[in-house]
């Protein structure tokens, strides 16, 4: 099958073939030279001036292309110590501030959320030049400094890193920040204060977004999102122990998902298709398969015109479902129990994270109880009421009645975490199983964080039929969702589950004041970019 | 604040207000009633039988509305062992295939890839009806079986539980299947086999996926979502133990991320919207704003019109970036690496599952090197021209030469993974950073399995004047990435990544012959339900 036919050793006369080949070689070994000059002229050569002492300590290095693969091992800032005093030693970090101060020159390296303060002074290998170049390097910018560390002569209350410096011996920058930031990562980053005497900069939320690559460098931010990425991974661990499948469904559909209002509709080659609003049908079919437990993680879109604090017309939904044997409450029990293991892994392990985060935007720590509280929607009713609330029994939770509840709640039970069962039917999706004694109410429920609901969740009707009947008196035109009903016809487990928003649990964990924040790169009907 | 406006306990003439709930109440009993007495008529009552001496020993149990939470404990099929002999279990599964004999009737319960076999004998308390009521149920239903277990007279070779059987005492229906299956389970679970004598039933793909919950009850696909769901935890924990950040990247983007084809548009408000063709931009960003190492798992959609065995417009990018020190290579041995940490995940981890698939597509198990090859672009093209094949140096690998590498490359190394390095510029994107010292090649890669590539990565360009250069002679305007391009202005370290198909590593993995059975609801020009 395999046939050699490589004419490269061939003792023929050369060919048209292989001086075409001549030709192109030549062709490459010019813009081969012309590259390299490109490349050469790219580098910065300024420090060859007569009588600079420091001459190769310092200047623009070259764009890094993968040029060489250097020994150089690079210390991270957090691992700084007195251990190392007089330990020469190499960074690579953003120049967060720098001053000159006559023949020297102080300067604070960051790295995500650590600082440490480098000091460079005249000296034998220190020229003025270097000092210059040093003061001249723009703020933002991405440096290796290489230095001796020596102990602070006393704290240093500016840096993360207070017992030590730098006396920095080269400064080579790798990658120049533009002169002009469109904001300040030290405004960026300023505590918010009610103190009048406080320094009063802020920044914006637009600016901060429209920047959102600069505003994501404050240790706040950088503490958010690993806290973020920390509740994906305790949400999914807690499942896993508990047998869950992880799933994967499709955001491209056929047809509107939770009725027509909403969804973002588009041409899908010669037809249409919309965005999921929701894996629901999906996790349910993944039942009506087999899997038993299963859960998925991914995004949801909503084309809903709502500009709010807690609305994102994209954003990330943790959902999960599971047959269960003879009760909803397994499954709202698993979900509630899994919630306690996801503040209670946040709260050990991310301590650091919501210190960082507490820090800039202050907030009582989250409280919670184990077994989670659980509450009817008529005892919540009753809260209300007794608290001045004129509301009708099976009336939805408006959002002022919802945080209302929830200061109650705290206040009786001290926690910010409960769960709302058994929720008013007329108020549920069409395919939300009723109460078996009493059609007024249904067979699922809610939970809610620092008083704002997070997981909506319930028993589903497994039944075709009577899904059918349901969906007809929710008047859904039943050819949309053919689909989901077929489902059901050929035997299926009862089962319950739940969709979380992921950036409302971050936002409410942290007592953040608007979702945006707990999104790195938040869309709403009026941003897009980036 | 809080007043109590309650006026349930004054001692008032009934005022107009409790007059109109005097009502409610009445009408809401009205209702109940109504309801209960649905409820009831939906529950089979026809065991009633005169002379029946197995009344309440079978029959249909109404529809779960978790009207009781029950004490049973019902016992899994896995679980059944010689060692309970004799005990009474009680199991809820599917009625995978039956049979009457007289009187006596045999069936089979399957439980995901689990089956055991029941008996059922006409007996003091078992009926002539009781037996045809069982006889009576269709297949696929979901049933709860009391029995005793008992050692199997001989190896029952049809079910995976081959030493035990069950003498049924209860049957009870939990939900009823339709009569009609638009495919059939055992034809489903087939294996494919040459065989001439063997069965030749096939359920082709599109009856498959068009009846996919049915489909997706087969072992091999119980198995294979499974091991899906392995890969993305084995990916996951990989690359955190390296210290990477989960990050989530929106889909809705204002501007084509990879050039203007292949890409959804959709009207977003008043503005244009696109679906995002990679996380690319915003896994660099992130880098930009000083996360390091970053990854993400979610929905890549690509408007392309292309039908073949592994292309999907909807799949699964399981993405990667970090930020190096030196040298691209320093990520992409982090890729290599990880991908060696799956396979020997999934091989130590999955072995039943990956039994389960080659039970019915037979395959070769994967292998793979540790640390894994890495072979350059241009040693890749002398082992093509070694083997006949006559190609430029720097031309794309077309897939019937992919494929033939990869065969090339298992021969000489036994290895289905492997590194493609240096891949030529000019078939790169416009980020791609060129390699240093010859414009014809670049600091890229792609990552193969079974000759398929699975991953295709580089270092990117971290400068912003060498980015804007480098989309110029790529013919991109400028203002569809001004965005991307800014987030290079404030300083970048060096970095590279790559972005991982989902669908194809558990395809490839298990050497299957298309996506779609890798992809839970798979979606291409032509599909986008269920």
């Amino acid at each position: 099958m395999m046939t050699n036919d490589n004419k490269e050793n061939s003792e023929d006369a050369p060919s048209k073939k292989a001086l075409k080949k001549a030709q192109k070689a030549a062709e490459k070994n010019a813009k081969k030279a012309e590259y390299k000059a490109q490349n050469a002229a790219q580098a910065d050569v300024a420090q060859e001036e007569t009588g600079d002492c420091s001459v190769g300590l310092y200047g623009n290095l070259p764009m890094n292309r993968s040029q060489e693969k250097l020994p150089v091992i690079h210390k991270e800032i957090k691992d700084l110590n007195k251990n190392l005093t007089n330990e020469t030693v190499t960074l690579r970090a953003r120049l967060h501030t720098s001053r000159g101060k006559g023949k020297q020159a102080f300067f604070v390296l960051r790295s995500r959320e650590h600082t440490v303060q480098c000091v460079i002074a005249v000296g034998e290998k220190v020229s003025k030049q270097m000092i210059k170049f040093v003061c001249n390097i723009t703020k933002e910018s991405i440096i290796d400094v290489e230095g001796k560390v020596a102990a602070a002569g006393q704290k240093i209350e500016s840096c993360s890193i207070q017992d030590v410096e730098i006396y920095a011996t080269k400064v080579f920058v790798v990658s120049a920040s533009a002169q002009r930031l469109p904001l300040q990562i030290e405004d960026a980053m300023r505590p918010e204060t009610d103190d009048p005497e406080g320094l009063q900069i802020k920044v914006n939320q637009d600016t901060r977004l429209d920047n959102r690559i600069l505003d994501l460098r404050t240790p706040t931010n950088q503490a958010i999102f690993r806290l973020e990425g920390g509740v994906c991974h305790l949400f999914r661990e807690a499942l896993r122990s508990r047998g869950f499948t992880e799933i994967m469904s499709p955001k491209l559909i056929s047809a509107a998902s939770e009725g027509g209002a909403n969804v973002f509709g588009m041409k899908y080659f010669e037809k249409e298709a919309f965005l999921a609003q929701s894996p629901q049908l999906y996790k349910q079919m993944a039942i009506a398969a087999d899997f038993g437990k299963v859960f998925t993680i991914g995004a949801i879109f909503r084309a809903e015109n709502s500009n709010t604090h807690r609305h994102l017309t994209e954003f990330v939904g943790l959902d999960l479902e599971m047959a269960f044997t003879h009760h909803y409450h397994e499954a709202m029990n698993v979900i509630g129990n899994m919630f306690t293991e996801i503040f209670r892994g946040l709260r050990d392990n991310y301590a650091d994270e919501i210190a960082t985060v507490n820090n800039q935007f202050p907030a009582k720590p989250f409280k919670f109880l184990d077994p989670p509280l659980c509450l009817e929607y008529k005892e919540g009713v009753a809260m209300l009421r007794e608290a001045g609330i004129e509301m009708e029994d099976t009336e939805d939770l408006s959002t002022p009645n919802e945080k209302l509840l929830g200061r109650l709640v705290k206040a009786k039970y001290d926690t910010d975490f409960y769960i709302l069962d058994k929720f008013p039917l007329a108020v549920r999706p069409f395919y939300t199983m009723p109460d078996p004694t009493d059609p007024k109410w249904s067979n699922s429920y809610d939970m809610f964080m620092r008083g704002e609901e997070i997981l909506s969740g319930a028993q589903r009707i497994h039944d075709a039929t009577f899904l059918v009947e349901r969906a007809k008196a929710h008047g859904i035109p039943l050819d949309t969702i053919q689909s989901y009903i077929d489902s059901f016809k050929y035997g299926c487990p009862p089962h319950a589950g739940g969709g979380i928003g992921l950036e409302r649990v971050t936002m409410l964990y942290l007592g953040l004041d608007n979702i945006r924040k707990a999104s790195m790169f938040p869309r709403d009907p009026k941003r897009i970019t980036p």
